[in-house]
Formats: C-alpha cells, sequence, structure tokens
C-alpha cells in the first residue's frame, strides 16, 4: 500500500477516480477544475490472481485458469480511497463524483441483487462460481466453436471483430460455466462485467456500460447474437441473452446513480454524490491523456499494447478487436486494436537471451539490463545490425488476429551480439504499430497523431524508433496514473462538472505534445526495413508458408501425447 | 607442448604422421602393420598466427590478413618429432616413411631453392613476404573479380568449384601480392602451399601435390585458367601460371623423395626414409576413418564442418567445393562440401545467448554449458520446441555458396528457452548436412554412410541427430587425432608397405562402424521438420527474398559510412 500526495487543495471541487488493475485497485484525488492529481493510494488484492488453487479450500485448478475474489474490489472502495484522501489532505466533503474503470473482459455471476455467486455458502467450493478474471484462457474450445458457428452462419456481428471473438470475452465464459457446472449455470441471474458490478456496489443498481457490451459482450446496432445462434453452440444456451445478459445501457461518462449509503460508508464520501458509468482501464485512458478526437490514436504500452481511438463514421477495419458505437465516448466510433505482445517480448529476451556479462556490467553501472541494452542499442545506426524480427512471440492481435504465429527473426551472424537483437526486438513491435494505423488508414479511418499511455514511454530510445518507424509525432500522457486520472474525468462529467468527455478531457486531461518528431533520414530509412518486415509477415502470416500453425499443431500434439503417457 | 604414449612397440616398422595445423603441429609415430598409436607430441607454432602485426618490427597488419611464419613448421619437425618418438619409446631406426598433412590453402612465396621471401633481409618487413594462412581473407576484391571474370567468360572450370573461387585459394592471394606489392610478387620464383613446402624441406625437393593443384590452384583436366584470362584480370598476371605457379605433380600416397640430411638431422629420423608427397588435413583424415570407398563420406565436424567423398565418376554437383581427379587418393574423383559454420554456431550462442542462470547451474553441476544444454535437449520429444532454423551464421559454403547468407530463427514464443534454441541449432545443421547428401545424391554421386571425425563426435545428442535427420548410420572415427594418423597411413603407403591407400586405410584406419543408427519414427519426424527447412532454405537461399543481402548490403553500406567519418 502506497500514497503519494501534493499539497494546496483549497476548497475546490474534487472526483475521485479508481483503477482496478489486475493485481491491485489504485484510487486517486482529482481536482475537478484542471485535473490536479492531489493524493493518490494502491491497495493490492488480498487473494491476488487465483490461478493454482481455491483460497477457501485449497482446491487445485485446470491450467488455464485465472480467478479472483470479489471481495477484494470492495477492499480498495474501504481502504485505498480514504487514503487517497488523507494522502491529497483533501476534505471528503469536496468530493462530488467517482468514476472506475476495470480490466476486461472479467465476469462476476450474481444472484438478482448482484451477489457474487461464490459468496453464497453451497458455492464457496465451486470454482465456476468465482470471477473469472480477463485473462482466464480455459474457455478456448467454447471459443473456438462460437467462431466456427458464427462464420458457418455468416454472423454479420462477426467482421466488427475482426473476424475472430476471443476466449476471453462474455459469451465463451459463459458457456464454459453452462458446460462444465450446469448447477452455478442454473443459479446465476446475471452474468456481469466487473466493471458493472462495482458500480451495482457503489450505487446500489445495476447499470450495463456500453463500452463491454459492444466489445465483450458482441452487442451491435442494438442487438446481441440470436437465440438460434446460440441454440447451434448449446441448446441449453439459447435463453443465455434474455436470461442472463441482456440489461439496460448506460453511456460512458453518465451517472450511473447516486453513491450509496453503505458505499458512503466504505469510502468517506457523502452519500448522493454521482457515480459514473463503468468503464474500461484502456478506454478511459484517451480522456485522461486528451486524445478523444477521431484520428489520434492511444497506444497503452506494456506487457502488450492495446490501441484505442475514436472515428467519425463506422468503417470495418480487417483485424482490429472491435469498433463500438459509443466505445470510448458517446457519438463516436471507438476502434480497438492490439499487439499481444511488446514489453514482455522484452522481457522475455532480458530474461531468456542476454549472457551473463550483460547482467554484470549492467549492475556494475546501476542500470537495469534493459536501459543498458537500450544505451547500446542506441549508439547504433538504423540497419547496423542486419537483423529483422517479428513480434510475434505472443502471437498476434491485430490485424491477424492469430494466436498461433511466433517469433522470428533473420539476419544473425556470429557478430551479432545482445543489444542487435534488443533493438531489433523493440523495432519490430513499431512495424507491429504501423501496420495497424496502415489498416486503419487503407479502411478509411484517419490516423493523424499517436499518443503514448503506459509504463514503456519510459524508454526515450523505443519512443523516438516510434516516431521514426510510424512517421507520426508522438504525444506522451502527462499523468503517470493514467486510466485513474481518466476514471476521475469520467465522474466529473457525470457529476455535471463538464458537458461531456470532450470538454472534461481537454481541461482535465494531460499530455505532452509532439515529445518525439520523426526525423526525416531516419524515416526514409525505416520506410525500407518496414517493407522488409512487411513481405516477412505476410509470408508467414497470411497463408504463403503456413509453418508456424504447423510447428504449433506439432507441439500441442506433443503436449497431448505426454499428457497421456 | 604434451605427449602421450603406449608401450609395447616392438622392433615393427613405424611411420610418422605429422599434422599442421593452424595453432600447432602434431606428431605421431604409428605401427605400420595395424595403425597403433604409439606416441604422440604437439608443438605450438611459437609465432601462431600472425594477424595483427608483424613479428620482427611491430608493423600493425590491415584487417582479415591472417600470416604465418614459416620456420614455425620446420620447429615442429625438429620438436614435436623427436618427443613423439621418445614418448612412444621408439627407436628412430624402425622408422621407414613420414607423410604430412597441412591446412590449406596456406600459400608461401619462395625463391628458386624454397626460401621463403621473409627470410631474406630485404623482405623481412614487407608482410607479402609472409606465409599467407589459409585464413587470410584481405584478397577478396581480386576473389570478386575472378569470378566475375570467369562468369563474363564462361570459363569452363568455375563448376567444378561450384560456381564460385574463393579468396583463400591461390590465385586470389597471388593476385593480391602483385598488385599490393608488386616487387615481391617479382622477386618470387615459386608459389608455392606450405603443404607442399613442408615436402621440399624434408626432401630437398619441390613436388606439388595433386589434391591442392586440383582444390585451391584450379587446376582441372590437366590445365590451369589460361593466359588469356589472367589477362583480363590484369596484365601483369598473365605469366603466373608458367612463372610462379606450374609444376610437376605428385599422386597422393606417392614417394615424393628420401628424407635429406638435413631433416634426417631436425628429426632424428633415418636419412633416405619415405617421404609422402604433401596433403590436406581433411583430405587426408579420409583413410584415417577407412572411408576412402565411394559413397562414404566423411565429414570432419568442428567450428565449421568439411566433407570428403570419393567417387568413381566425375559428377557436377551444384554447390561443392570442388571435385577433383584423385583429390583424395588416387585414381578417384574426390569430391569436397563445407558448412562454413557448425560448432561456432553452437559456441556463438552459448557465449551471446545463454542467461546467467545456465552457466551457474552448469558450473555446479561440473558441466561445460554446451554439456548442460545438451543434457536438457535430450529429455525434448522432436519438434516440442516448436523451432526451424537457418545455420547460416556463418554464410553458406555448400550447396549455395553464398558467404552473405545469415541466420534464421522461426517460432520463438515467450516459453522458447536456451535448450530450445540450442536443440534447434543443433538440428539446422543436421538439416545443412542433408542438404549436401541429397544433392550429391541428385546428382549422381551415391552416398551410402556418413563417418562422422572431429571434436563434435563428443556430443551423442548432435551424433543421434545426424543419423536421424540423414536416415543413415553413422560410424565415428577411432582416432582422437585423425589427420596425424591419416598422413601416417600415407607414409606407410609411401614407403612401399601397402599397395595403395585403400588397403594401408584398412589396415591402419580405424573407425565404430553404425554406432549411430537412425531410428525411424525420429526419421520420419525430421523428414517432416527437414521439408520445412528446405523450404525456408530455398526462400532465403534461392532469391525469393533476397532480404539477407539487403540487410548485409546495408551494413556494408553503413561500415564504410562509419569508416569515413
Amino acid at each position: 500500500m502506497g500514497t503519494t500526495s501534493v499539497t494546496d487543495t483549497g476548497a475546490e471541487p474534487l472526483v475521485i477516480g479508481v483503477d482496478f488493475g489486475t493485481l491491485s485497485g489504485r484510487a486517486v484525488v482529482v481536482r475537478v477544475r484542471d485535473g490536479a492529481e492531489l493524493g493518490s493510494a494502491v491497495f493490492p488484492y488480498p487473494h491476488g490472481v487465483v490461478d493454482r488453487a481455491l483460497p477457501l479450500t485449497g482446491q487445485p485448478l485446470p491450467p488455464e485458469w485465472a480467478l479472483q475474489v470479489p471481495s477484494d474490489y470492495v477492499d480498495v472502495l474501504r481502504v485505498a480511497v480514504p487514503e487517497a484522501l488523507k494522502a491529497a489532505g483533501a476534505d471528503p466533503a469536496d468530493v462530488i463524483g467517482i468514476g472506475t474503470d476495470f480490466t476486461a473482459c472479467t465476469m462476476v455471476p450474481t444472484t438478482e441483487d448482484g451477489t457474487p455467486l461464490c459468496e453464497l455458502p453451497e458455492f464457496a467450493e465451486e470454482p465456476h462460481a468465482y470471477v473469472k478474471l480477463w485473462r482466464h484462457h480455459a474457455a478456448q474450445p467454447q471459443a473456438d466453436r462460437i467462431n466456427a458457428v458464427a462464420r458457418e452462419r455468416g454472423e454479420k456481428w462477426l467482421s466488427r471483430y475482426g473476424g475472430l471473438i476471443s476466449s476471453e470475452w462474455e459469451f465463451a465464459k459463459a458457456l464454459q460455466v453452462l458446460e462444465e457446472a450446469p448447477e452455478v449455470y442454473h443459479s446465476m441471474r446475471h452474468w456481469v462485467e466487473a466493471a458493472d458490478w462495482i458500480i451495482w456496489r457503489l450505487t446500489g443498481s445495476y447499470v450495463r456500460n456500453a463500452c463491454t457490451a459492444g466489445y465483450k459482450g458482441m452487442l451491435q446496432d442494438g442487438e446481441y447474437p440470436s437465440a438460434d445462434f446460440l441454440r447451434e453452440l448449446n441448446p441449453a444456451f439459447d435463453t443465455f441473452v434474455t436470461d442472463k445478459l441482456e440489461h439496460p445501457l448506460g453511456q460512458l461518462g453518465s451517472r450511473a446513480g447516486g453513491l450509496s449509503a453503505q458505499a458512503a460508508a466504505w469510502t468517506g464520501l457523502p452519500e448522493g454524490i454521482a457515480v459514473a458509468v463503468g468503464n474500461v482501464d484502456a478506454h478511459v485512458t484517451a480522456p485522461a491523456a486528451q486524445a478523444v478526437e477521431p484520428g489520434q490514436m492511444v497506444a497503452i504500452m506494456g506487457t502488450s499494447t492495446c490501441h484505442v481511438m475514436n472515428g467519425a463514421e463506422l468503417h470495418e477495419v480487417p483485424g482490429m478487436c472491435g469498433a463500438v458505437d459509443g466505445g470510448i465516448v458517446a457519438g463516436l466510433w471507438g476502434y480497438e486494436a492490439g499487439q499481444s505482445g511488446v514489453g514482455d517480448i522484452f522481457g522475455w529476451f532480458v530474461n531468456r537471451g542476454v549472457p551473463p556479462e550483460y547482467h554484470e556490467r549492467a549492475r556494475e553501472l546501476d542500470l537495469s539490463v534493459h536501459e543498458y541494452l537500450t544505451a547500446l542499442a542506441t549508439e547504433q545506426e538504423i540497419g547496423e545490425h542486419g537483423l529483422i524480427a517479428l513480434d510475434w512471440h505472443s502471437g498476434n492481435r491485430s490485424v491477424l488476429v492469430d494466436h498461433e504465429l511466433s517469433g522470428v527473426i533473420v539476419g544473425q551472424t556470429l557478430a551479432t551480439c545482445a543489444e542487435d537483437t534488443y533493438r531489433a526486438l523493440l523495432e519490430a513491435t513499431a512495424f507491429g504499430t504501423r501496420t495497424i494505423i496502415e489498416t486503419f488508414i487503407r479502411a478509411g479511418v484517419p490516423v493523424t497523431e499517436l499518443v503514448v499511455a503506459g509504463g514503456l514511454l519510459k524508454n526515450p530510445l523505443l519512443m523516438q524508433i516510434y516516431a521514426d518507424v510510424t512517421g507520426l509525432p508522438l504525444s506522451v500522457i502527462g499523468s503517470e496514473q493514467g486510466p485513474a486520472l481518466g476514471s476521475a474525468i469520467h465522474a466529473a462529467v457525470a457529476a455535471g462538472s463538464y458537458r461531456d468527455i470532450g470538454v472534461a478531457a481537454k481541461a482535465m486531461g494531460s499530455v505532452k505534445r509532439g515529445v518525439y518528431q520523426p526525423i526525416p533520414r531516419n524515416v526514409e530509412a525505416y520506410d525500407q526495413l518496414y517493407a522488409e518486415y512487411t513481405v516477412l509477415h505476410d509470408y508467414f502470416g497470411r497463408g504463403a508458408n503456413d509453418l508456424m500453425h504447423r510447428l504449433a499443431a506439432r507441439r500441442r500434439q506433443l503436449a497431448v501425447q505426454k499428457g497421456q503417457d
């Protein structure tokens, strides 16, 4: 649990933003007038990610499972919010609203009144009664069937998701519950995004947010997948939408309700203040970076990268994660794309591919190995390492939507050293981003600025490479707690302090514009290397040589055989 | 200086084999009757490889230069031969012959009587007057011109060398002397292979061996490249063959002459005993491994791999290093092929790509990192690592003859670890060997057995992979000093103890036959992975995607720019 604060709160109106991440929740106290972050506090979830055994009984979980315990989220409200207020030296009476964002798609099975099933004594030992975290990947067989049936039936919503529905999303996870624990499925009245469940706890009433309903719940043009479609997946699944999922929507930035007496008691905030409609961490970051106009692509760069951007019109962009009406701000089409491996590829290389003397030298220089390799790589001319890599070590989300793709490196010689490969991997992820940008542009969705948030913006070489590879000016978010600030912005709009998210973002968001400018001679050099990347990208990614799928199939088959031995 | 010995020499006829390597010379005393190695001694060259500065003056040498000092070779005769005799407890009077092998193409510029020019006072400070070691690579511009002019003129000998003449060979190195030090060139009466120069020292007369004359001197069907061709390279080069190179040939295994009084004094051996015609380390290994019949491919596997094999007929095999009449044994066509990187690729990976914990764990287990990775990789099923690599980190000698190719690895994921990549690299070199074998077979030259010599035969996983990938039984040489034993076999034939090399090899050579047998289910699995390798091999190696050449050209250009800065 950590706290930070600045002085001089004044007696001006304040809002609270709460960011529910994978391992902890962070609350921040923000001044409505200018977005100043006055104090914050982090509370790690007591149960963390439950991926090995149930906490109560120690019952082991199968591979690919990832659960959470919903009371941990309430504990964030009870602990982090008061601590943040204290750190800010703020008077709770000055707080006029609270907003939240959550990981997604993270799902809670509940009773009629929103009680998580895992809190009922009869289900305390039933894994399927717990929260399924976004990274629960055990519903892949269900996702495979969803995709196969949707393709076969020519479901028109499929193209809104780049042609592939993820095992992480609402339908696949629910179908897994039905098929593996029918008694849980039948006892469940609501299948609720955690993003909305926390709002339910704050207000006492259930409002479903338009963002996750569209991106994760496959709601398009006002309709969910049909009962006919669901019946083909499983006859008992046909009423899933009507019985468990469908619920009135709230638009992002709207007031979901007033803070309940119980939630006021948890947080120390005034009862009845505005609670904003639930939202998602990546999407809420856009206003925090003042990037909600069409053409401003926000890249939240961490272990993976999520790209969110508004567009004035709907275009079907091949290979994106989703296009949702009002998915980022009401009134615009919200586009989402992603790269499934970025920082985690760099981390993999540092952990798995760097020889001892680099670790020693970095220690001597009091640098991390990342920093040391970056310093060495910064000395190089573009192309000096003689390498081209494909950044698919964790598969490819956009634009190929293919998680069986894998990494490639071409050009190694007996002189190749760690900084060479490290730089080639940095560049490969930048080429991946350019591929996404060019796909948007070709589909009629303009991209004019790249706004970076997330931990990787600390690497200046990486940022300059992204500017040089994309040829776009790079802006960087001003806040170090972008999602929490974004949630606070939503709280301010929900409280009526600003007309809409766009106006609030201008006043409260924070961005350093054009920090990295493309350098023409670098752009020219990278144009040539990007052309090489694209040839390899298409060769390995679009069917000319299906080697990676065959290698993956062989690995899977061997794993099955080993399991049988 | 190390010596080894076994007991019980008896009073039987003995021969001496001397192997002149890159850094040292090794003498071995061998019993003629059965090839028993009775004692040996190693003498490191006092001047080693001269690649930074001339020994006398400290004058610095340009990059890519590699010289030697010829008196070092004589010192091997003076020191290692008597020490080996002593170690064997042998009576020098029982020795009936001496044979030698040398690195090639290693060239000595001499006067009329064979005195190296660097031993003349006027040339002691002239780098071009010294021995040019095989790995002197500074004649690449001359080699490029030789290849361009030969292609343009359609010289028919070019196809005997896979379409490309090396900068290491006799003509390129001589042309460099002419163009950079014309006074040395004009003072030089003979341009002599070190393999023959040492025989000249032993016998007092110059005999040019058929092996290097063919492989390195471009002698084909009794003719060298024509004066017209030479004139096009440089008008002053037109008489190179007639003035400096041409000399009567000796067949391998023949008697070059009798041991001179001077050499008898150096070595302590009886004056007048048989001295065999000079030979090359790789080629002389074939009889030491009892592998001189057509179809027996000898792979000398070390940092790189050299393949030598006899064939009954001449076939033009694309991408080999050379086909020479009597190039390995008189009366058969000697084929030579090679892989330019094998052990050095594994060494590069261990030094440049393995994280600290592997080094620590290997130390704890008292294993080398190679041994530790091999032990981990041995646990894997074929294909379990999900990787395919191309073994071109040091370019490709056979069958693509392209030193600008580079390494590739496909299939890395965030789970890929060091033993995965290590095993994939072992396999890649085996696929490279299979490519060479299949090319021979397709060209009408049968390959029925793979006989392995060299340091890498100590790795049993690597050996089994080679058997499984090639589908051939693997035999391994019995001697740990194969080249020296091979030279001793040549000495025995030169002394008249055996009718020919084939008969002598059967009596004196040493091989464990079929030590590694292909395992049918592994062969089947590797057939599929080899098909994947071949697709990548042809894609990157035969022009479909010339990426590697473009990457190499960019690196070269940047290096030139840096040099100009």
